[in-house]
């Protein structure tokens, strides 16, 4: 695979300089135009070392106007960084539409240095490279471009670069260590490069040996990328008439049962039993919180259900026993201009807490199969990706160690137009209430479809769907705080 | 995920004698226009033991024209079948263009019955979802509808349908020995489901405990996919206006250094040493394919080059020393009707060698990124495609223990000239040369380019190309031999 980047090939630096000034020019214009389409570029710097991917970053910063341009060195993970999933960092500097970053590392090199220094076997190793596919899968599912260069030395380039750098003082710890290992390295790179190279996010292999052909060549390889891009863009018919290979899944229609059938709604408990039980359980948290800081471990909550089935009464009730430093509570509204220039997982990473904390989402990443389905915001193609999406996220988390609970408290219509009234008659309640809930309580069968579906695809053994049944308020309450303990309890021992 | 199929749905007798003949007419229907639009149909019957899949395809039977369906009965591996890589069964049962196959067990199966009888951990686990992904979106790619049904009993049913089955007598040795292990079956099964629930692919679960629901969920659900399928292809507009996710990725301009100009053109040997060492080869040769064969050890020779630089010669000089039990040369030529009506890679897994025997291909899948990329047979998108589906074709081939060896017999483009007007005044060799070849030879920038990409791409640390200067034919043979016994040698010591 390799072996076509050992051909010798040179540009001098007169040929270079000759046709640096259109290549400069040509790339601002295709950035420009990119930026006013609001794609979102994402570069990957990768290969050997010493093969001078250093200046190959600093040549884009040259041609590219600096503005619109973020490069994040992705080396050691930060203690930060370690008390999150592996995906966070680079979630973390993910470019907003519109924007260009520039990877100097990637979600590539620690599988990589892993599995070359026979840290992982090959099934781990495959495993991790697969998660990379899924991610650059959805990045540009969401209209990302990704362009992954790939430097090549063989290894008597390397031996040389490493001498001279040695004799200059300057050879980095990674080249004097991977060096070493020329061999191996290239084997489970090739590996990576083959396993990883789609058509959605292809890999470009360059010869390195060279400093003029290979920025040339890199250059110009972005550049072909981006004006490919423009030019699909500018072909792309209406997508409403886009056949998709995506299969459409039936769902249920409004007379069959659903999960939410099988929901307890006639439970009821007295206020004295509520009481005892609430402040018992509310202790207890308390004490599991703090267990769970001592032992670094990170709950993420997720509260969905109904227009005033209660999530704010029971997320409170959660959050009382518990001390602030140790929780956070996400309600999620509309998103803001910068979660709404990228991808809709983004605003959810964004929170994830560190280690020992607690999240608690009320409403969450849920909504694009629910709301966003529901009211056609997203397509049919977006909203039936995203079950296996937030399947991947969620596996993420919890792979990481993460406690994951999430509920649905469900009401009848009945009682939720009982609530609804009461909202509107009383004056300090009044504000809970809003034609939007009107509207949507008039989608129930859509909405109840929805939830059945994301029920289906979404509860997994590691991240189950809790379904409460919330006709009483002091039930459902009593009932999260019961599965919230027990599932401390048992995580924690 | 599969608690929503434990709703305890039912249909009365009644209800479904009074619904079947209206499914059964438009079941009928879908195939016929699926048949005209010659889309092949995939459908997997998966699930819980005891399910009833065998009286699901049974009533599939009923309700489709047989005359287009084929059902194959998946379970264990005959000795034919272990002796070939993994999906080989498989491919020799995919549906041509217009067929249905019913697969009564799958590419699941096994994955899922070793991991949960803990043969397997979780990586490679993992790896065995992730290849059936892939496979899954080859089909789909190349035209293909698949139909994924996942059959759900909970333990309880399960177990009563095991009792009524060991009373009556029938119980089947499968659900004799997973009735044993529900839990674990099941959460294993529902890591399958939920990784490889992808839009191409989805999963259908279906809740199995009545059989008139069960029955008529699964023949609606696969109505509504197959009229779905006809209704895109109704509104697919120009596949040229299509605008395709995929990145053209640049290839290397006439002026440009390829790989190929690294081969050594010079090479001569003379008439008596080449005879020695043909000789020598040849008899070593000879040994090393019985050796081979006590070994079980698979080889597969592809030989691709240049038109007239050698192929056939270099191959009979293979198999001269060879007993003719144990190889077999495969031309390909132009495909046959039956070989249309598949997968491009269809023809290529029907040769592969059980094992102890050699198959060479003259010429082979690499014709979907040369010729078909070059004479644009096959669309940009389908011929990079390939690069990657080659690369996992070969990867599982190697993985099963198979000898893979590619030769590229190079030569200049003068001493192909010189070969054709040979060929066109040598009255015996006049068959050797058509108007195609003139052709081709036009065509020589274009085809470099083609075999450079090729090079970079599908040349793997575990299938390398072995690029062979043949200006001189007998350096060439000579060359192709050194490279099979050194690699027999070393694979079978």
């Amino acid at each position: 695979m390799f072996e076509t980047a050992e051909l010798g090939r040179k540009v001098s630096r007169k040929d270079f300089a000759e046709q640096e000034p259109d290549l400069h020019t040509a790339l601002l214009k295709a950035q420009f135009a990119l930026q006013d389409a609001r794609v979102p570029v994402i570069i990957l710097i990768s290969g050997v070392e010493g093969a001078g991917k250093g200046s190959v970053v600093n040549r884009l910063h040259k041609w590219l106007d600096t503005r619109g341009v973020e490069t994040h060195a992705l080396w050691d993970e930060s203690e930060e960084e370690r008390e999150r999933p592996f995906f966070w960092r680079f979630w973390r500097v993910m470019p907003p539409r519109g924007g260009i970053a520039v990877l100097f590392g990637s979600w590539y090199t620690q599988p990589i240095v892993d599995h070359a220094l026979k840290r992982t076997d090959v099934d781990a190793y495959e495993r991790a490279l697969h998660r990379n596919v899924q991610l650059e899968q959805l990045l540009v599912d969401d209209g990302a471009l990704i362009v992954k260069f790939w430097f090549h030395l063989t290894r008597k380039q390397q031996q040389a670069r490493l001498e001279a750098d040695l004799e200059a003082g300057t050879a980095s710890p990674q080249l004097k260590a991977y060096a070493r290992s020329y061999k191996r390295f290239t084997k489970v790179s090739e590996r990576a490069v083959r396993l990883t190279d789609r058509g959605v996010a292809p890999w470009h292999i360059i010869e390195a040996a060279e400093e003029y052909y290979r920025d040339l060549t890199a250059g110009r390889l972005l550049l072909e990328a981006m004006q490919n891009r423009l030019a699909l863009l500018a072909m792309t018919p209406d997508p409403a008439e886009v056949a998709s290979e995506t299969q459409i899944v039936p769902t249920v229609g409004p007379t069959e049962r659903t999960v939410l059938e099988t929901v307890d709604l006639s439970a009821r408990l007295d206020g004295k039993d509520y009481e005892q039980r609430l402040e018992d359980r509310q202790s207890e948290l308390r004490k599991l919180a703090w267990k769970a800081k001592e032992q670094g471990r990170n709950t993420v909550m997720v509260f969905e259900g109904w227009d005033a089935a209660g999530k704010g009464g029971a997320i409170r009730r959660v959050t009382a026993g518990m001390d602030a430093r140790l929780y956070r509570v996400i309600s999620t509204a509309a998103p803001t201009d910068e979660e709404l220039a990228h991808h809709y997982l983004w605003r959810f990473w964004r929170h994830i807490p560190r280690c020992g904390h607690m999240t608690i989402y009320d409403r969450s990443w849920y909504g694009r199969v629910l709301v966003e389905r529901v009211e056609r915001y997203a397509s049919p193609d977006a909203w039936q990706r995203a079950y296996q999406e937030i399947n991947d996220f969620e596996e993420q988390l919890v792979d990481h160690g993460v406690i994951l609970l999430k509920f649905w408290l469900h009401i009848s219509p009945e009682e939720q137009l009982a609530r609804f009234k009461e909202r509107e008659q009383v004056e300090r309640k009044q504000h809970k209430i809003t034609e939007e809930d009107w509207r949507n309580r008039e989608r129930w069968d859509a909405y109840r479809a929805a939830v059945h579906d994301m029920v289906a695809r979404c509860s997994t053994d590691y991240a189950p769907w809790t379904l409460i049944g919330a006709n009483d308020k002091k039930t459902a309450r009593i009932e999260v705080l019961d599965t919230v303990c027990e599932a401390l309890g048992k995580a924690l021992d």
